[in-house]
């Protein structure tokens, strides 16, 4: 039995990951749960799965719970703060963190330095700070397992061979939903465009980053720290169906690939039950119904993000963080119509470009440079709109 | 360091074996070279490798090899008792076996016996005494590794998970020459356009099963042994491209594949320094350039061979060896011109059909059994000459 703390537990992840410990009774029991702002649906979970622990970034949304929650046995936490109370929980074995952006970062480094197995949704934290999150791995003997489809097939992919076997790794994108759109055309688009993913159905930030392909950017940077890669033996590829969820060359020419129906309950179910494979309720992949499994290489004029993924890779320091919190203020500030969408890809480089890099920061200096880079995209946004 | 036999060293995959052992020099010796007829070759073989044994199964080609030998330390027999005498040889840790059809049966058993991992690419001996060789395999503490592309890919892809976690196998098949020839034309077909295979360089025999898809039943049957699955578990799929050479799907609904640029070397490889795997000549897949893996079903009327593989995998016992045999007799009589290209399959369900199969039997049983199919399907083809 796995107890399970599941930051983010009212997101598409979270929800896929309450699906998965739904049907898996004997293996996976929920003591934590955790949202910015949902309440509500935050507030049916608790009465579903009875955790020990509940947490509400958003203090409104929290004392709203709090009322609705009277007589409930659950422990509710509050703020930022709430989130590394429940992933540090002493009865949590795992910590699926599945919060979007930089505030995973704190309760991923708190689970690992306290000995819990952190399921990994939240790339932010690894862009942000990966050896950082590799040395509290160290100190509390505990492990980093990949929920995001590419970092999974890799993961299970590696169980192949060794990791000083590895060639290179390939990354499949599903080149999101402007793959074939006219690079002219790409200034007018529109945010309900952007969000309309072609193979999987995600928050808003990771829709817009499918879209730029600054999701495959910050996939670059975590699968260097994660499984330990030089940038130059990570490669992207656009595969449009999103089967191949990523590939694995070893040394020898062999090639281990892992793919499936997109369906999140798959790499979270892995990670969850992790070695073992237990039944699982997603499609199954039909080989014949697929067809054609087609891949193409990127348009890196039209999508610059991938570029500046590898640049951000090879300087490492503070420019994963730097690259991260430009990015998050971009696609907010895309989101609410004030900038275009090239303009994403333009307001991270400058940002990066502008970027005093420390080589080896602590968490203070990662987070200085994460608020630097905010202000200063925001500021660049506005002196110079597009 | 390995010290590696090899049975059929002068065919195809003994040639590329031979490739990787020479470019290998510290982690392979190649200690013993068996033909059954290419003396010249092997001599050239045994100057260059100076193993301490070699076989030559004809008479005539072993008396021609043995007067050229003249002085060299290296230990000449002769028939195929040398070719057991090889594979069991004091000095060598893995037997390559690679002779093709059923003669490859009774060195692959001693060896086993002896203790050495087999690395079998002689896939009838499975096919015909799949229930022995696992029990010879036990009774010598030794394993068998998979040499052919679709079984090994199979048991790459198997280390992502647990066997008793495998929910189907998906064998690939390229659907060799004739996959889009009308099946009108079929019977109008010549040895020569069968000996043309769209993706692999092979010998005669294999081609010609590889255009039935008679190469597939062998595999399933092979499959069924070596991976301890029912044949329900185990599926074919059509896959022009020859990229994808087989999948693996586990309960959870994740499907590890392995892939590659058809080159026999990297599963040889991989089998002589299993589970390491080291720097490889093979060419690189580039999924830029396939840009397209397609998968279409078998056509079941046009290549009717499959369903006598899961008949035969289904029923076990001696039904494995009649088709084995009576198919070796039907491509002989086929590249002999003596009966048309349909004829193979229908030559081998003919004979299956009169087959009073033995459950549980021994290994005389299994030579009776061949025996039996092979005058059966002679007799059958003179009989009624289509």
């Amino acid at each position: 039995m796995k107890r399970i703390a599941i930051l983010g537990s009212t997101g598409s992840i979270g929800l896929n990951a309450l699906d998965v410990a739904r049907h898996l009774p004997d293996r996976c029991r929920v003591v934590g749960l955790a949202t910015r702002s949902k309440d509500s649906l935050l507030g049916d979970q608790i009465a579903e799965f009875r955790p020990t622990r509940a947490a509400v970034a958003d203090d409104a949304a929290f004392e709203r719970l709090r009322k609705s929650l009277n007589g409930s046995p659950t422990v509710l936490h509050r703020g930022s703060q709430g989130l590394v109370d429940v992933s540090t929980a002493e009865d949590a074995d795992v910590v699926l963190n599945a919060v979007t952006g930089s505030v995973g970062l704190e309760p991923g480094l708190a689970a690992l330095r306290a000995g819990k197995t952190l399921a990994l949704a939240n790339k932010e934290s690894l862009v942000m700070a990966g050896p950082l999150l590799l040395e509290a791995a160290r100190a509390g003997h505990a492990s980093i397992l990949p929920i995001d489809s590419e970092p999974s097939a890799i993961f299970q992919a590696m169980a192949s061979g060794r990791n000083e076997e590895v060639r290179r790794v390939i990354l499949t994108a599903s080149g999101g939903p402007f793959r074939t759109t006219p690079r002219d055309h790409l200034p007018g688009v529109t945010p309900e465009e952007a969000l309309k993913h072609p193979t999987w159905t995600m928050g808003s930030k990771i829709t817009i980053d499918s879209a730029t392909l600054m999701n495959k950017a910050l996939e670059i940077i975590e699968a260097r720290w994660l499984f330990g890669l030089a940038p130059d033996r990570i490669e992207v590829v656009v595969h449009p169906q999103s089967i191949v969820h990523s590939l694995v060359e070893f040394r020898d020419g062999s090639v281990i690939a892992q793919l499936g129906v997109p369906d999140m309950r798959v790499p979270i179910q892995y990670a969850l039950t992790y070695p073992d494979r237990l039944e699982g309720r997603a499609a199954r992949l039909n080989l014949l119904d697929v067809r054609s499994l087609t891949f193409e290489a990127v348009d890196l004029e039209a999508f610059p993000a991938i570029q500046l993924g590898y640049r951000a890779a090879s300087m490492g320091g503070t420019m994963g963080a730097v690259l991260n919190a430009a990015n998050e203020v971009a696609v907010e500030l895309f989101l609410a119509r004030r900038i275009p969408f090239p303009r994403i890809a333009t307001l991270v480089r400058e940002t990066m470009d502008r970027h005093a890099i420390v080589a080896t920061p602590t968490l203070e200096e990662i987070r200085a440079a994460d608020a630097w880079a905010r202000a200063e995209a925001r500021g660049a946004a506005e002196s110079r709109p597009a």
